[in-house]
């Protein structure tokens, strides 16, 4: 199953030119795997809030492929990927009714808070990455779409 | 019936105090008016996006009670007033696990956006007012909190 | 003298009505204050990461004169005072062009950050707050500039 | 020569992990992208504010080297590029002491804003692009602190 999450554009988002502001696109993906961590029972506060054990982002990159305003409807599926012993990865892909906004990428790497040295991924996040892995079925449905776009 | 807007608190939202950043809190409020005025059937992208008509926000106060935190389920609740041929304010109060962690005030004062000379209300906003006018039963159940605090 | 800090109006901070979005003139403000504390000699890194002490905003209020636009060089001026032996409160006036295009207050609360009990002003506080006590002179002026609003 | 903007981190722009949210970079860098439009003598207000041409941003990428904190100095050069009839490309790169923190690119088309159809760039974009063309010197500095990373 492929978890998505909606997000309603708002007043806040825009800029003078009427649209979302670029930068704006990551705060929304950030916001799905904050819902999906949450999801898959893992408690937010202990997570974000001086934890140990973090995951900052090392690499990020975007598509912009429409423009979106204030008011739409966002749906926001997220495909995480674990690409070795410390580090993720996660695709995002941005749709309005149906049709792809924007697509992104974020790149995870695990670390020891104090130390700030990589770490092995800890168990919550190894299930998390597991239980958030696409089916063949809904792979192939985005695979397909791709080839549209 | 009071209109209530349920917002969790994003990590973007957060700052090194490890707490939402102060002023983060009147988007937040700003996103429950546009929920409420969706809510009502008012079209938000043409209301926020280069519109004829403008209400922009000549003040706004905020008390913060208690700190909120990433993963927090906000409720926020508000209650507009007409203050004027041109004017109206809001009251928000924010609450978690019903506690009351802020409370805030928008005042808007009614343009056209061209000459941005005040102009009078028009009537979609008289109906959203009109609708979000608490009754009596509610507007008491919120004056006996308030003398809790 | 009273501490002014310049500010670019930036692409972000406006929204698709065009003009500065309303909660971002507080995070202008913040900077301002920010400036005024590393001006005066403390390690803004200190202050702000993960400190002992902390001075959070328990209540806030601004009034927008003017709409600022993309590009507008904004003046900042902060006037802090005492009022209590764990609180403080600054004042911050806004111009463009030398008119005045908003005005904002924000009032801190000294706290332990571990137990997040008030405690008394730190001395590098109460010497910042003395440091930037306006003179008479100063004061007069801007008594006078607020009596032709 | 490459154009440099110096940019203290803010508290806003931090998050609960006590470093700078990954997403404020790219605004960092726009506004270093907007004050060198405005060095280069471009109305920043009409360029930003409802224009009849824009240049929106339709791909970023963000490579985050190390963690940066509040009251940190950034130093952010720019080099655009023109890649197209009506396209360019701004590669960022951010330093701390000399120590590169982050790099990223932004990608931009030119549009009339009305139809949001695709144009040619108009002359002073030709002409920004042109004078902040990297001479031979800056670029072989510039490659030779590549390979060291």
């Amino acid at each position: 199953m492929i978890f998505t999450y909606q997000r309603t554009v708002r007043f806040a988002d825009t800029d003078a030119a009427g649209v979302v502001y670029f930068a704006n696109i990551l705060s929304m993906c950030h916001e799905a795997y904050e819902e999906s961590l949450g999801h898959s029972g893992i408690n937010i506060q202990n997570f974000f809030t001086h934890p140990f054990v973090a995951f900052p982002i090392v690499h990020t990159n975007v598509d912009f492929l429409r423009p979106m305003y204030c008011g739409d409807k966002l749906m926001i599926s997220l495909i995480p990927q674990k690409i070795g012993m410390n580090k993720f990865e996660i695709s995002y892909e941005i749709t309005v009714n149906d049709v792809i906004v924007a697509k992104a990428i974020t790149r995870h790497v695990c670390i020891d808070v104090n130390s700030r040295n990589k770490q092995e991924l800890p168990d919550e996040m190894i299930s998390w990455l597991e239980a958030n892995r696409p089916d063949a079925e809904s792979a192939e449905r985005r695979r397909s779409r791709e080839e549209i776009i």
